[in-house]
């Protein structure tokens, strides 16, 4: 398989990494802001990665491992699968590079997703979320043309690329405050960002929080080793958090940083974007409101120093309206 | 009257004083962020001051006016009258430095509005729009306690202070391009951001934009002299825009620069709404969302280093859902 050329599996994301793809993203995407959100008298501060060009933070990941393929590769192409927000992040730096990028979706995804991924060039393949598997059909689209597989979470490069947000958090509280955040609350799919903002920040406590029924990191730390989501999951409207297993490469590091999980309902994840609409005025979707959710919920304590993730903010207009409007 | 005690009537607003606004406001605020969006292939440099901690651009007037305030004037506390926006300014304002604020607000206003401005802490006084006089009424609080008065933009220190939003607009694309804004696009209702802006930036054109009816910036500009609006104007839900004539203090200096006036419809206005939420992912109120409309209208040219305002994002949950889901 193409990723086995590129994939040293001995290598694992850095700190060093970590600064070095913040480095780089410097270079191409203002930072964007860390806006403050006064709850009961304490602020937090809240990382706006729904403002990103893409309207996520997947764009940092994508980017950092395309910059760093050799030219056969990029000659190659590269090959990714998605729910939407990975997709966009990879067809842009893809774009940026003059790279063909296909994209593997599955069939549901919001509308947004998917009409956003084929406007920044990418081919964009279609499959059943229910009946196919698109590691395999990664596996052989890459076969086929020999491109070189990006994953969502389960790579060096894109858990180093998300964790320059976590770099920017750093370097942004001690401006706005003083000092680095002592928690962060992360919204976690496969633990891409949540893994490389840990890293960015040994001194903080790291919270990750998914959907209730989703929640397989948060029973992968409380059991101390990697547990699967139960069968026949509970449908979620955040649909960028649905992952059902999560790899070693991100649930060794949050292990190792004695991480907490936590879940949040559906009702609290629409409260939560509403806050974040009358509040800060910024989209936010679902699975990006879910550490938002989980501060707002009671559910983690906030500290004097706590920052957190509103990662996406990719949602259909008559969703929102929905949730908004209720 | 209390204003005639503060407002020589020979100060006018200057670069040197939007500097310093600058400088002051600074020390409090985070830079909002100028968000790059792409139309027909050229990207326009959109600031976002909707993400202001009041949600909208008008803090920055009401910071600069009451830390220049003396100690003899801070306890005698300070009145505005405002649809909304400069009511959170000021309010935001004397509630740092420890002051009491009266303000007056139409009844009719955005219960989001007349909401927050009670939550941070100021006595709200509602008026009948049609019926009574907000400058008389704030004339008599004012004699009444012997506040001071804020108007909402004939005044010198709220145009400097609207202009640090240009201050930054010009220093974030000068990091972000290599140079200044050749064009400014700005959203009108009295003119004190535009005016403001246009001091910031003597190098780049300024285009003012107003809803359909309610163009006496755009009038004036045309005919030399101060308009009003006209009898009956037609409804409209900018009601951050609403402004029934300008004032000297601000005409004069968009008429020295040979500002143009735009004026957009409500469907253009809804338009801009949507593309801000699903390219750029910020919530914007209709009068926030003029400058954008009349660019997506191809009412005006885009040049090279073209920026437009995003002044505000303050809209009730339900009218916003209506607007996007439609």
């Amino acid at each position: 398989m193409a990723e086995q050329l590129l994939l040293d599996p001995a290598r694992k994301p850095t700190l060093a990494g970590v600064e070095r793809a913040a480095e780089k993203i410097a270079g191409i995407l203002p930072r964007t802001p860390l806006l403050p959100l006064t709850i009961d008298g304490k602020t937090i501060w809240c990382k706006a990665e729904c403002l990103q060009p893409i309207g996520a933070f997947k764009i940092r990941g994508g980017w950092h491992r395309l910059t760093d393929l050799d030219e056969n590769q990029r000659k190659r192409g590269v090959v990714a699968f998605s729910s939407g927000n990975h997709a966009q992040g990879v067809a842009w730096a893809a774009r940026q590079l003059g790279i063909k990028a296909t994209i593997i979706m599955p069939g549901d995804a919001p509308a947004a997703k998917l009409e956003n991924t084929k406007k920044l060039g990418a081919e964009v393949i279609t499959y059943d979320r229910m009946k196919e598997s698109r590691e395999k059909l990664a596996a052989e689209v890459a076969g086929k043309n020999g491109g070189v597989v990006v994953p969502s979470f389960d790579d060096p490069w894109i858990v180093e690329g998300q964790g320059s947000a976590g770099i920017e958090i750093r370097d942004q509280m001690i401006a706005l405050t003083g000092s680095p955040p002592d928690q962060l609350i992360v919204c976690c799919g496969g633990g891409g960002l949540a893994s490389g903002i840990a890293l960015a920040n040994p001194q903080a406590d790291i919270i990750v929080v998914e959907p209730e029924g989703w929640d397989d990191m948060k029973r992968s730390l409380e059991s101390g080793a990697i547990t699967p989501v139960q069968d026949n999951p509970p449908a979620t409207d955040c649909d960028a958090l649905q992952t059902l297993i999560v790899s070693p490469l991100t649930f060794d590091i949050l292990k190792a940083r004695h991480a907490k999980g936590v879940a949040v309902s559906a009702a609290q994840v629409h409260d939560a974007m509403r806050v974040a609409f009358e509040r800060l005025h910024v989209v936010v979707e679902p699975g990006g409101a879910v550490a938002l959710a989980a501060v707002l919920a009671g559910y983690v304590p906030v500290t004097d120093r706590t920052a957190i993730t509103l990662s996406g903010g990719n949602i259909d207009r008559k969703r929102f309206a929905e949730i908004i409007g209720a």
